[in-house]
């Protein structure tokens, strides 16, 4: 028995190796495409052509770029003396979507796991001395995630930064916002009791 | 604030319009790709270029690939006297995985449907009957979907084609293999007992 033809079953294939997607939802999104040639699918492989040429980490912080400093790092208004230092480019967007932040970010692009053998030297950790020094950074924050390896990574990089004089912080664990308390975690229970502020 | 820059946001502005991805899993796909760059990203833009310039319509069934006549059409061990009717090519490819089916297609482009203002002339419904007479059809099996406008427009094919000679029959409705009584809805329940069988 036949499917798509060749080409076509090629794309899905491809398709459905993206993340999010699997093979239903691979074909349904490729038939779409096809339905959509002229608004969608040609648009999306010139798009794709043109971001797989360009795209690059910034040398600097390591966020994803088609420029070879990202826009953030050659914006002269974000070195306020603050760096967000975060796991992945995700979560750099992540944080620029809640607007809150107003400083420079390193992108670590992992966190250290001595079951998936990551070191200090696999991610951005040994640049991270060298940028606080030369742009006169006060205040490290750490925006990792509330995962066991992700805070092995903040204590790694708390200690590293011991005796540069700058401030190392980390966000703030406690209830989500429109987070009910029924469907929190205990462990987010008891981080939230431990922290908890006078009103 | 500053997100990804120009490119990369045009391109998860384009993946977030595929169906089964939102922004953030456009997101995501994006990263990936751009981490995958040769392996992934690369012969995708490729991939989806290729099938934009192919992909067509099989004249005779209405199937999507990339020659004018599909594989299907095109083997002549597919001319069994059967012509399987099916909705929209996804029903077509179901059908084709489940490797039971040894007939052609006729890929309809829809069902009718009186609030979307969907005819029989929208539809590749007047095609059918020279076909059936052309191809020397014994027997259209009507594999639509178990919805209201499904049926409606069975019936109308149905009627269509009556005088014709042709058999015209439908996929049987009942439990689904592996189903569960108790998570069955009750047409399905009551389909499947109108059609009881003797064991």
């Amino acid at each position: 028995m036949t499917g798509p033809d060749g080409d076509i079953e090629a794309l899905i294939a491809l398709m459905a190796r993206l993340p999010g997607l699997g093979p239903r939802s691979a074909r349904r999104a490729v038939l779409s495409m096809i339905k959509k040639r002229g608004v969608l699918m040609e648009p999306l492989a010139s798009a794709l052509q043109r971001v797989a040429i360009s795209a690059r980490e910034c040398v600097t912080c390591g966020n994803i770029s088609t420029r070879e400093t990202c826009v953030i790092c050659a914006s002269e208004k974000r070195a306020n003396g603050t760096l967000c230092v975060v796991e992945d480019v995700a979560d750099l967007w992540a944080m620029e979507r809640s607007g809150v932040f107003a400083g420079r970010y390193h992108v670590l692009g992992g966190v250290l796991s001595a079951l998936d053998n990551v070191g200090p030297d696999d991610l951005r950790i040994p640049l991270l001395r060298g940028r606080v020094r030369e742009e006169g950074i006060t205040e490290v924050i750490l925006a990792l995630n509330a995962t066991v390896d992700g805070q092995t990574t903040a204590h790694y990089i708390a200690d590293e930064l011991h005796g540069t004089g700058v401030a190392v912080t980390s966000l703030a664990q406690g209830v989500p916002i429109g987070g009910e308390l029924d469907y929190l975690d205990d462990g987010t229970i008891s981080a939230a009791l431990r922290a908890r502020r006078a009103l």
